[in-house]
């Protein structure tokens, strides 16, 4: 990932941290940056809330509004970007949530996928539409996420 | 991952669910099962604790333990597949900890991985020496991560 180096040397000159509750991507964005050698530094951890259910109890996503809206809805990921921040003890979250394919779910195309950012006094959340396969999806939406919190460390 | 779509057909047929918790592998067990289209039945999630004090603090490992023997160690890797298991709900839970390098952590070797896995009544761990740098120390632990929940589903 050619955005996770000057991310992790961007947060390290910064003294900050990051943390993330990722579903689509499960685990991928955290694994990215860590690539990086000194990113002990600056990546806390995550939270990976595959299933709908553990988007509530892993991350603390309100369960009433799982239940109306699905697990694929900007607020979710905004929750998501605010629990992986607070559970994990970070100075910025990452959420993630979307529908990587090939089936649609809850009614939601496949490339759908909102990226939420909780920071300090901050919150951002922005929606793509991806195309490709499920690996493009996925790989296209750790690159976002890199570069929605890039843009706010700049 | 030519591991992950047998194992991932496997848990279909006997209908269990996976988690995991990870520390040097910091989400990449539970990326690559997910990479598998229709895994969203079996992978129910996981907790990515980079950081030492969020093993404790996600996933329930003995504060007492990691202060004695700091986060490179057998039981903690034990520990950590509990907490996969219990905090995620899962049927079985792997447990990865390790030095991904280049440094030594905490006097331990890179390459030195323990991967624990817990399942119905069940806990196993096995400690590795691998060769190779950052990446190939992480994808060899996710390998055998994979490799040993296999084992204990044939």
């Amino acid at each position: 990932m050619t955005l996770a180096r000057p991310l992790v040397a961007r947060l390290l000159e910064r003294g900050e941290t990051v943390a993330t509750a990722e579903s689509l991507t499960a685990g991928l964005v955290c694994a990215s940056l860590t690539e990086v050698p000194g990113s002990s530094a600056v990546v806390r951890g995550g939270l990976i809330v595959y299933a709908t259910d553990l988007k509530a109890r892993l991350a603390g996503v309100d369960p009433a509004l799982l239940a109306e809206h699905g697990a694929v809805h900007p607020e979710v990921a905004a929750q998501l970007a605010e629990g992986a921040r607070d559970r994990c003890d970070a100075d910025w979250g990452l959420g993630l949530t979307g529908v990587a394919g090939p089936d649609p779910q809850d009614g939601v195309v496949p490339g759908t996928v909102h990226i939420g950012l909780a920071g300090p006094g901050l919150r951002d959340v922005r929606t793509h539409w991806f195309e490709g396969d499920r690996g493009a999806v996925r790989t296209k939406s750790v690159r976002a996420a890199f570069q929605l919190l890039t843009e706010h460390l700049t």
